[in-house]
This record gives structure tokens, C-alpha cells and sequence, in this order.
């Protein structure tokens, strides 16, 4: 039996690429089963569970066994996977041992299983997503080195302002995909947990277990507070994840944590992707995406080379910062466990992983092959005539005429270059205000947007300075 | 080549549904193909391709021939599938003959064949979704009549308020899914349009080829207005889809409404499942969900039945709002296509539709299999000693003894009642401002909650009156 | 008592337009006691208040004697301001006729109060909304008569696509601002509708309170059928609002309908502002705001004319679809009044009101005065040597060639023509393989831009026919 | 002139609350006014303004000597509010110093302005933020302690699951808590940034005036790189916020973090009000909300104390992360300054800091008032006949039946105890498949919800180690 497929087709984004993978149905599959064996492990090193039968559920807890398809099937009489999930992993137990398959899942619950698995995925696709995240800021990098002095128009609401530079706008693309980078490792760090609370969050069913099951102290009395933070240890050090104070059934930080991360670093993602598409623009030209065999073509103009990397990115900066406001909306859930929220969890939270994941993969690309066109940029700086340096030229006058009288002239300058395409520095040199206050070299001089590029070298050497990712 | 699948299990609510077949993948890709094959019929309608290529691209386009995954992953270069579509199509169509396959696509765009197909697969899955409303509004209306008269407490801010009946609640739920059938309706009837308008709106290479191929009028000269025309009409006849005023490369209307009519879908299920959940509640008890093997059962507790359609309905409810916010932010496209926002519309359309699709699917067992308890309605009505009441009792007491007057009273003998657990008739009848101003039995009568359901019959009556959906 | 003030210091789209004054919170409160004063006036035409009572609640209803602040602050005890302003409204018709003051509210709940004081300053705002949309429409259709063949570059993906004209750029944003207009009609004339339930959605006390205060027919027995039905359709008349089928205290279609209107008119609005930055782009220079005092200057660049409009229009464009869709979400509400879920949409609805009504005033100077510079637009369609048309050249050879062919040999001329800095044009003449099929002014022509837009002429006349909002 | 009122009437949760005032109109003007005068007194720290200069810049800049309304007005010209605010300080300056006024805003942008203004507003709502969080801490400190052992029924999916305690639940409220004022913390630790970048983010305009204002080295040129970080540093000092390594005006991590922060604390509040309204139910009474004069009474119903402040917090946690959720996407921002994604940001920032704000004041007064009722919850336990520890049966019988066995009896015996209304274990005693394994007395111990609370206390103790916010 096989349902549709997931190939992508709606989000090329994510097609292909590595994090596509990593939080597929199966892997997320694999990432349950992988909770219910470690958690057998667990319960073996306290004891509970004999070690071999622990080795056996770890054996047969493959994916590719199950039918995730009839698991989601079934999901629709439970509203949650695990339940079918669990009775499939017991019978293929026993067909091994009968006797063994007691063990499965003793104790446990459903959403211990499920988000200790989720969040095996989510780790996995982190670490995929954290190193394309490297990469694009050790590109970006070397695109802030490398255009550190080449000058080019700032812009702000829509129009030239002052000049910048080249290297400045791809450090500070580099500066946030670092902020992404550290935001993902605080979380990565931090330690996603495992999920292990029992039916309502007490433990009570494990300990129940541990009780019957386990070798107890010489009184014959199981000691519950040092079963539990064991059981809990080695849960923990059995998944590789973090161990909570408190079993988070209902307390939702871990998925609010992963939805701020990845809102974050697709909306980062996003900002590099309309900066480029700004550049690219026809009118613009001052970078254009790398080519390869087939990319950016239009199925209707073969002359275009569409910006689709940043297309990509764009499609999914738009997406997951919506996706990621659900998924934080559900930490307001009710009792110890809702019907309803924490089910609504689980897709945003996929999309969200994939989706971002996918933009820093395709990221990757579009940093390390940026074409970037420093005539064109030149060529741009020069099509105001001069006004891209009229703060500076106000600047300038100031002291001589003062505030007001300065901007004033000014204005009338600029407008007179405008009315009669003369260079500024034309023009203001033919204003009566300023008769005899500069030599015309210097008015070129200050007139030069290449010459006003403030502090934009020196921050980009601040900016490097920061380590990489 | 295959990808991963899309086998529901992180959205049990659609998983296995009729919409989750109608909106995959693999329908998308029928969608764009009967797009395709609909647009060179429509092109021979015109004369302009030959009536047995258009039979043989019609023929030929059959997404089972066709490799989804392969196309997806090729995405990745164009930023959509269509490209790729329109290479692998063509090469099939040049298999059975080659000079066919240079009508393939005829002087079309990306865009229109996505959006065209997008819009097929939306009217596909907005019927099967509409039957399942129809279904539902019966069930409701079913469940309106039989408790028409059977009283309940009303419920404001958590609390008891005044009595109301079943009946008039799930007459408001019918109401609201009505409503939702109506919207779907205005979407549908209103038309979902086809897509034509070419590289970017002006339908100029449909004219161009038109011009080539066409068979002219007697001055030799294409009519260009009759053939943009005359191409809309006929395809939007062959795909059955309404007939656009402009080209919607940029104008996303129908997108908004879709995202619109969904999010008001979801959301009117939601409150179904919300309030269902909350007459569920142990301690409430009122209404339990339809039984069936193995539904609602739980890993770890056997005696629970977890009203898990509920649970699947609110955990749509709770994204679907969401992604069709973002997807109505895409309404703010820029030029004539987005790098970008376009491309963020699909897979949000995509969810809405399967999960509004999903949960509707849902609400018909629920709504037809809902087991309700009148004798826990009156036995919680009693639970407050006549608190429900507290209203009534507040207005029959003003004209005798004034409004603040009338309340104080009211006030101190609730709190009496409450204090000694007597019913607040004899509280009433026991305090001192009363006196002889009623019988024992006209307080008892005026204290009864099952006595003081206001229109509420009228009110089932009236909203019964509304059609069937 | 005064608090802080709103003075749309953080929403400029909004400050000083007539509707923010339409839904400050003077005019919310206006609203609440204009449906209090029609509540009464509804129950003097049943008879059971007496109609000098209605008369002086009426009088008294005046906003302006009431403190806003003293309310808001109040209804932190009871989550609403209704019962404050039911106190003080008590209090003001007392202190003229204390008989009169028992009949203030009678019989009535909050709810009813403030939702139907919301739909009241909702239909007047979008009185207000609509009437600027409809002068947006006449302005946008005047642009599209005008440029009706004024060619300019279409646009897609950031980059030349194919031409279009300014006429059908416009014609698409007239048609977005009607199909904005025809959703808010359809609100309008669907009609907003009076809230009246009481405490449950029964109307219990309101048919309690007839039942003491009512003439009752011959046998002495109020008819409480006629009763309810006469005593909505009276409400309804007062107020001006539309009669529901039933009480909507947790039905929510009127909320979520006003999100989906507000939400299309945001995000249409949007479209064009959009489009306007796109073209304003000082290397693009196609249009620019209209000029006015002041308007567009900044504080650190003098011959800056931001586009300020579209910059007020867009940031609406961002924010409503987001607040729409939260309050979209409160569909989802549980019981006969949710704690919470009904208070979360106050100030959502009066956000989306004053965004989307703030953009609609706004986009009125901006489609009145935008400046439109035809030059600019032809100077652009040159900038790529003609690559604009490569499309039509393409299905120009198509016969010759074949598809293949005919698209490869055009890119090779492409890139030579790039390759070189001549014109496509004689690029195309040198190319080997068009040897002796075109003269070299058949080649000129093909290559014109401004002879290759299509249908675009005629699509603004179908446009145009529209009629006006 | 003056505009609307900002009374809070439609968000009762921040009506009068502290933090209300720290981000009114007036208060976010003060903001801009203090970036004004800090920033004139971080230039006379470098000697380019001088000292008495600054002071009296600092003198004049207090927001009540500015028309608040007359510069939210004048924003519609500009865009934004600061190019109207620096004509009226320097303004102001000049009417006590003409020469003065020169050094208003000198070399500055509107944007270093507003968003250190909005930093301060931030910062200082946050101080406000996370006093009120630590009081909501220690007061559900103060009840988990309380209530350590407090037994109570555990609820997943509305339905009772196993037994819990109420201290566990008031633990996980308190976790939840400290996570949020965690999160505020490393916001406000790693520090809210100046915004100093100048025009386009190079600080030119700033270097240009210290060139010619700035005391110069020995050799009479201006070292410009120190000199731009002694103006940051200078900056930050005089603010007392953090120093940016890179001015953001386009790179918006820090509104993205706010965005974050004040999603979750919403969220984690709106926790705590959904389980308080889920144990206030009528049917369920186990808490009630502490009782104030008025608090909590309806218009309609004397008799009811609704839960209002878990309703306001709940309101709250609707629209927080909605808001949030599109202030996030603003990180996705074109250029240097974009025309609109930044002006998009300032309302949902400052919604975003009250609600969540108004949330936390809010949640203090319910932690520290909230009445538990013990014996609610007690009764509650007893409700379902044992089923409550149906779990700890069929694990104690596991080992003896083994496991199908064992949930097939039970599920029988709790079908028996269902029908015929006995005890569970009263049920199991009769059970065939029992006979002799279990004393009576041990079936009833078995049976006894309160003994089956698993590790909740010692989870409690766990988590009250965590160290006070």
C-alpha cells in the first residue's frame, strides 16, 4: 500500500535537497522507532528491561519494515501515529520472541514516543541546516573581503541614497546568516530533549513498570526519585538529546524555540534573496545568479536568466515565518495534554524544518556563485548626477551658510542639474552662494560618490572580525 | 526515481481522504497536463493547431507516464515545474510525432499552465469537499430537530450562564457549515479562471503563433482582438473553468478567495470540534464521539475513547487560518510575476485545501456518529442549584422590587444557597424581602432551568428553514 | 482621567484619515451606545418600554459625556466595557428619570451590546473605505485610458520579460481595487448584522423581561414566538444593521468575513504599491509620486522624493493579512461565549479597519497624482537590445527552423548580440541560418519592442468595461 | 490638536497597566527625543558638538513640549515621524540658541532615530515585562509548593488520563514562566542595540560633519575609523544600550528577537489561562479566580464570577503570536531601508509589548490569587470508577497475564464497572481471570487514584530547584 508522493513538485525549495530527507514521513518513522529503542535500552540499563530483549527491539525498530502508509492510515482512529506504530513494533517483536515484545513500550505513551522521535528529526536536520549555513557565510565572507572598497549605490525606499559599498551589504548578509548560525546552535546546544512523561506527565506508568520489573534496594522498595531521574538520564544519554526538568507534554518550549530559529533564519535567508533580486533587476545589473546547465530558464523567454535561487529563498521566507506564528501559537495548550494543538505541531513543524533548510541549501549555491559587476554598480553611481552625495555637500556647506541656507542652495543646485543634465558639480559651482568658497577641483571632488563611502570599509573589517560560523 | 511520500502521517486528518488523493502531487501534475492538452484543443478550436495533435497531446498527457520526482527535483532549475513538464511532454509527443510536438506549449508561459492546472485541482477538491459540507449540514440538522427541546446549560467564559438547548447548538454549528457551503459555492459558481496571459499578460506569442497558424480573415490580416477572444473562451471551455477578464499572473484574486473560503471552512469545523471536545470533558460528559473499532483508543490508557475526529478538525482549524493568511499576503506580488511570492502560494494552497478538505471529510462521521446525552445535560443543569436561572429570577424580581434591589437579593440568597447547598428556591423562599410576594411552587417553577430556554426551539425552527446546503 | 493618546505616531497610513476617526475608541464607544439607545428603541416599538424611555436612553447615548478612559480601565474587572457602560449609562438616564433607568440594557448581555456597537463603527468605516476605493478606481481607469498603448517592459522574476503597456498595468490594479470594492459590497449588502441573544443565545431575558413588561394578546399569554421575531426585526431597524437567522455570539461569520474583505483590500492595495516602488526605482524612472509640500522629503538627503505613498500602503500590505488571519482563527470559539477567543477580535478588526481604510485614503492621492513618464518606459525597453522580443522571434522562426532550432539559434544571436553591443536586430542578419529568409527590415521590425504587445490594447478596453466601484 | 484616545478599551489586558505608558505615542516620542540628545552628547564625548550644545538639546528634549498628533500627522509626508520631529527640536534649540540648532541630528538619519527610540521603549517595557514575570514566578513557586501533593485527575484530549498533582501542574506553569523571563534576559543582556548608520548604514554623514566639526590629529587629517567607533561607543553609552558591530537598519535581528521573546511569553501565559479556564468549568471547579470587588461579574448574570483575567491573558495569546509572527517576516527587507517593510514593523512591536505586557501584570494578580479547591479535585478523581488508574492495572497485571491478556480483562472489568455503576475493583475482584491472585485490600489500594501519582512530587522538587527568575 502506498499513498501519494512527496516529490517536491509544490516546493522546489526543498527538492532534492539533503533536509528533504532528514524530516520525510520515513524519517520521522525511523525517528519514533528510534525513540521506542532507546527507550528499551534505557530501561535495560536500569535494569527493567533484559539487555538482549532491548538489542532485539533495536534490531527490528527499521523503518524500511514498517508500512508508514498504513500507519498514517491507521493515525486517523488515534489521532496520533504511535498507537499503530506500537502495536506493529510488538508484533514483529514477537515474531522474533514473544516473550520480548512485552517490553515494548512498557510503560510509555504515545507523545513520548512521538516527540522524542520529532525531535531526533529536528536534530538531524539542524546539523544539515547549521553546516549550508557555514558555508553560506564563509562565501559571503569572501564576497565582503573581496568587494571590502567597491562602491555602489545604497538605497533606501526604492531610490539611490548615498553610497555604500558592495562588501558592506554582503557582510551584513554574512552578519545574519551568523545571527541564524548562533541561533541554531543555541537551541542545537542547548539540547533539544526527549519527551518522557509518561500518560500525564508523572512518570507513573514507567515506575509501575520499574517497580514489577526492577532489581530493587535491600529493603525490597523501589527508590521512585532515583528510578525516575535514572530512567531519565539514560533516556537521554540513549538518544543522544537533552534531559528536561520536566516532561514537556504541555509545555511547548522545545517547538517555540525551533519556531523562532527557523523563522529567523528563513526570514534571513529571505533578506539576501530580494537583495539580489533588487541587484538583478534589468535596470540594476550589478549581480546575477551563477549559471549552470539549464538554471534560471524560462519556459516561455530563452533569453532570461531568472534569479531562481533567490526565488527559492524568497518562496520560503514567506512561508515559515507564518508557518512558525502556528506553530508558537500552540504553546497555549490545554491540561496535560489538547486535542487538537498538540497535533497541529506536527506539519508546521516539518514545513518549517524543510522549508529553511532548503533555502540554506540553496543558499549555498547562490553565495559561492554570485556574479557580481563592480562597472555596473560604478556605472549606477553616476546616474543621479551627483545627488547621491548631496548629505554630504549640505554637510559641507553648513558651516559656511548654515543649516537651512545650505540645504537650500543645494536643492536649487540639484534641481538646475536635473533641468539641464549638468553634473551637480556644474551646477554648483554656477551658484551665486557659493562664488569664491571652492575651486571647482574641489567641487568634483566632493561631488564624487566613490569618495563617500564613510565608514563602510572599516565596518566591514568589523564586521570579519566576527568568527565564522 | 522516487521521492519520499506523502503518506499523512503527520496529518492524520487528511490522510487516506478523497482530498489528499485530488490534491497530490501526482493530481497536480494531471492538472498542469490537462492544462496543456486543453490549451492546444482550444488553440484547434481556433484553427490554430491541428485537431489531431491537439487529440494526441490530450492523448499523450497522462501524469501516470510521467516522472514526478524527475520533474520536481528539475524545478529546482527553473524555479517551477512547468519547464520541465514541457520538455518531458514534448519529447512524448515527439515520440508518436515529431512534427505534433512543435505544438506543444503553443506560445505559452509557465505560469499559465501551473495557475490553470492549480485552479483544476482546486475545483476538483472544492467539490469533494462541498459533498462532504452537504453531508455534514444533514447530520447537523438531524441532530437539530431530535434536540430541539432537550435542554442544556449555556456556557459563557467556562461558566454555566443561562440554559439553552443541544438543539440550538447544533443548529448553530449547521449554520455555520451553511455558511461555509455558501462561500465554497460563490468560489465555484463564480468561477475559479483559467490562466492565460502568456510571457507576462498580453497573451502576445499565443497572438503571434495564432498569426502564424491561423487561418485569416479575407484581408490576410489576423484579427487580433476576436482571436485573444475567441482563445480565452475555448479554453476556458475545454477546461471548464470561467473565463477571466484580465490575465491573473499578478492579480491573485482567486487565490484570496480560495485562501478565504478555506480559512472560513477550517475555522467553522474548529468550533465544532472545540465545542464538541468541551461537552466531552469526563467531568461534562454531554456528548461522546462515535465508536468504532479501535477509534480513540490510547497507548497507554485502555479505558480511554479519546474524541479523536474532534481532535483532527481542531488541529486543522488550528493551521489552516494561518497558511491562508500568508497566503493572502501574497496578494502583494510585484510586476508582472514575482520571483518569489508567487512561488510561495503553492504548497500553502496545496495544505488549506487538503486540510479544510480533511477536516470537512472528518466532520461527517462526527457529525452523523455523535452520541448525545440528554440525561447529562439535565443532571449538569442541576449542578448549580439554580444559578442558570439566576437571570430570570433577577427579572421577574425588578418590577417588584427595582433592578439593584432585585439583584441584591438575588445575590444574597445565591450566596446562601451556596453556602448551605439548598436549592436557591428555598433560599429565595426563605428570604426576608420575598415575603409574600410568591408560592412556594411559582419559585420552584421560576427556578426550574428547564423552564427558561428562551426562542431557543424558535430559534432551531427558524434556522432550519435555511435550505439544506 | 485621560490616558495615552492615539495618535497613529506608529501607522501614518492612518493618522488624520476620516476613518481612523470612524473607529477610534470615541466612535467604538458611540457605537455601543447607539446599539444600547436602538435596543431600547426596539422595545418601545414592542411595547415594552415605554417610548419616552427609549427617547431619553437615546439622548443620553452620547459618547462624549462618558469617560473612555475610566471604561477601559473598568473593564479589566469583567473583561469587557460593557457592564461599566452599562453603570454609567444607568447612572446618566437616573439622574433624569430614575424610573427610566430599570430599562436601560433590559434584558440584554454584553456581547450584544459591543458586537453589535462593532458591526455599527465596522459599516461605517467601510462606508468610508469603499467610497475612497471607488475614487482609487476612477483614478487607476483614467491612467489605463491614457497609457492604454504606452509600451513599457513587462516584468517577471526581477528581469525584462516581454513588453506590456502602462494601460494594462494600471487596468490590472483597477481590477483588483473592484474586486476589493465588490467584496466589501458584498459585505455590505449581505449586511452586517445586529447582535442579539442575550445571555446564551436564546434571548431568554429579553423575552422574560416582554413577558412582564409586554402587552400580551387576548388570552394573556405573550407570544414568545412573535415576540423574538418582532423584537430582532426591530433591532435590526434601529440600528440599520441586517437581521441574522440566529444569535452570533459564538458563530462568527460576520468576524471573518470582515477579515477576508480587509485582508483582499490591504493586499490588493498593496499590489499597487508594490508595482509603484518596482517602477520608481531611481534606475528604473518610470513613474513617481505625486508631488506635494514636504511630501517624500527625508531628513538626511534633500533631493530625495520618496515614494511615501506606497511605502504607507505597502507597510498596510504587511500587516492586515497577518491581523486578519489571527482573527480569522477566532472562528474557532468555544461554547456560548468564549473566554478569550471573542475578546482577542476587538482590536484585531479595528486594525484591519483602520489599515485597510488608511491604505484605501492613501491610494487615492496616489492613483490621482502619479506621475507616469512614457519616455522612460520606452528608453527601458531598449536597454537590452531587443532580447524583450526574443519570444516573438523565436515563434517567428518556429515554422522556419522548428522549435529547437529556431530557440537555439536565437540564443546564439543573443549572446553575440550581447557578446557585442549590437542590436539583436543585426546579430540576427549575420546569423548563418536565417540566410535569405528575412529582409533586413522585416528583422528591424521583429525586433521592435513597442510592435510586440500583443493583446494588451484590447484587454484594457475589456477592462475598462468593467463598470466603475 | 488633538487626535483619538489610546484608552485601552479594546484591550482590557493592558488598560492602565505600567506598561501601557512605557510604550504610548508619548512615551515612544520621549524615546526618539532621548536618541536626539544622546546622540548630540556622544558627539560632544568626541569634541564635535559642543558640551553646552548637547546639554541644551538635552534640556529641550522632553516629549510634552511636543504636539504628539501634530507629528503623527506630519509622518504622512515623510513616511515617518522623526523628520517632522527634528524640524521641531531644532526648532525649540534655536529659540533658546540659534547656532545651537545647528547641531541638531547632525549627520544622522530618521532611522538611527526611531529604532533607538524604539530600543529605549522596548528596553524599558521589557524592565516592566520581567518585574512581572519574577512576581508570577514566586507566586506559582509559592503553589507548587503548596500543592506538592495535591492530587488530581491528569487530562489529555479532555478526557481524564491518569492521576497527576497539582503541584506538578503549577511547576510546569512556573517552568514555562522562567523560560519566557530566560528568553527576556538573553534579549536584554546581549542588549537592544543603537541604531547609528547614517543615510544608507556607512555613517558618511557622521564622519563628514566630525571632519569638519572634530578636533584632528597631529597631522590634521580625521582618523575616521576610530572616530566611528568612538561615536558607537559614545553612543551606546549615552544610551545605555548595546553597540551594534554593524549598523541594521536592513539586518533586523533585533526585532526578530523581540518578536521571539514576547511571542513566547504570550504564549506561556496563554498556557496558564487555558488551564485555568479548563479547571474553573462549572462541571469541573477545581480553581477559581481570586475575587476583587466586581472582578468578574457579567451584565446578564449576578451570579457568575467568570474567570476574566485568564480571559484577558488568553486574548492576549491569540494575537501575540500572529503579530509576532509578521514582525518577524520583516526581517525579509530589500536595499538598505525598505519602503515599508520597516514601517510595517512599529505598530506590530509596540502591540506586540503591551499585550504580552498586559498579559504578564495580568498573570500576577491570578498566580497570586488563584483559590485551589483540593477537594474538587479529589471528588473529581473519584468520578470515573478508578478508571483513572486503569494504566497501573493493567501493568500490575502484565507480569501475570501477560500484556494482551491483561488490557483485554481490564478493558472487560471497566465495561462491567461502567454498567453496573460498581467500583473498578470491585469489578476486577469478580473477575474470573483474576480469582486469587489479589487480595481485596489490594484491589482497592490498586484502585485508588491517589496513590498512583507516579514521580509528580519529586518532579515538583526537581523543578523548584531551578533557580527564581
Amino acid at each position: 500500500m502506498s499513498g501519494p508522493s512527496d516529490s517536491g513538485l509544490l516546493a522546489p525549495v526543498r527538492a532534492g535537497t539533503p533536509v528533504e530527507a532528514a524530516v520525510s514521513d520515513e524519517a520521522w518513522l525511523q525517528g519514533m522507532l528510534d525513540a521506542e529503542a532507546a527507550l528499551a535500552r534505557a530501561q535495560a540499563r536500569l535494569g527493567t528491561v533484559p539487555k538482549d530483549v532491548a538489542d532485539l527491539i533495536t534490531e527490528v525498530a527499521r523503518a524500511e519494515d514498517f508500512g508508514v502508509r498504513e500507519l498514517a492510515l491507521a493515525s486517523r482512529e488515534t489521532a496520533n501515529p504511535v498507537v499503530g506504530l506500537v502495536q506493529a513494533l510488538t508484533a514483529r517483536v514477537a515474531q522474533s520472541d514473544p516473550a520480548a515484545a512485552e517490553y515494548v513500550h512498557r510503560g510509555s505513551t504515545s507523545q513520548d514516543v512521538f516527540d522524542t522521535g520529532a525531535m531526533l528529526v529536528a536534530a538531524r536536520a539542524l546539523r544539515i541546516l547549521r553546516a549550508d549555513l557555514a558555508q553560506v557565510a564563509d562565501a559571503l565572507g569572501e564576497l565582503a573581503r573581496t568587494h571590502r572598497d567597491t562602491p555602489a549605490a545604497g538605497r533606501t525606499l526604492a531610490l539611490h541614497a548615498v553610497p555604500t559599498t558592495f562588501g558592506l551589504k554582503a557582510a551584513g548578509w554574512r552578519s545574519l546568516v551568523l545571527d541564524a548560525a548562533e541561533r541554531i546552535d543555541r537551541l542545537v546546544e542547548g539540547g533539544l530533549p526527549v519527551s518522557i512523561g509518561g500518560a500525564a506527565g508523572t512518570l507513573a506508568g514507567y515506575l509501575e513498570y520499574a517497580a514489577l520489573d526492577a532489581p530493587v534496594d535491600d529493603d525490597g522498595v523501589l527508590d521512585r526519585e532515583a528510578c525516575l531521574d535514572q530512567l531519565v538520564d539514560a533516556f537521554a544519554a540513549e538518544t543522544g538529546l537533552a534531559r528536561p526538568v520536566l516532561p514537556w507534554h504541555a509545555l511547548r518550549t522545545p517547538m517555540a524555540d525551533l519556531a523562532a530559529a527557523l523563522a529567523f533564519t528563513a526570514g534571513a535567508l529571505g533578506k539576501i534573496a530580494v537583495d539580489v533580486q533588487s541587484l538583478a533587476r534589468t535596470e540594476v545589473g550589478e549581480v546575477t545568479e551563477p549559471t549552470a546547465a539549464g538554471r534560471g530558464s524560462s519556459s516561455a523567454m530563452p533569453h532570461k536568466r531568472n534569479p531562481v535561487l533567490a526565488t527559492l529563498m524568497r518562496a520560503a521566507a514567506l512561508q515559515v515565518p507564518a508557518l512558525a506564528g502556528a506553530l508558537t501559537q500552540c504553546l497555549t495548550t490545554e491540561d496535560e495534554r489538547s486535542g487538537g494543538v498538540w497535533h497541529a505541531e506536527w506539519l508546521l513543524l516539518r514545513e518549517c524544518l524543510r522549508l529553511a533548510g532548503g533555502a540554506a541549501h540553496t543558499a549555498v549555491e547562490l553565495a559561492r556563485g554570485l556574479v557580481v559587476r563592480p562597472e555596473r554598480m560604478r556605472a549606477n553611481l553616476e546616474l543621479t548626477g551627483s545627488q547621491l552625495v548631496s548629505e554630504r555637500i549640505a554637510a559641507v556647506l553648513t558651516p559656511e551658510l548654515g543649516k537651512a541656507a545650505a540645504q537650500q542652495l543645494l536643492t536649487d543646485a540639484a534641481r538646475e542639474a536635473q533641468r539641464t543634465g549638468q553634473p551637480l558639480a556644474v551646477a554648483l559651482a554656477a551658484s551665486p552662494g557659493l562664488q569664491g568658497r571652492f575651486k571647482a577641483r574641489e567641487l568634483v571632488e566632493l561631488c564624487d560618490p566613490v569618495r563617500y563611502t564613510g565608514g563602510a570599509h572599516h565596518l566591514v573589517d568589523r564586521a570579519l572580525e566576527r568568527e565564522a560560523a
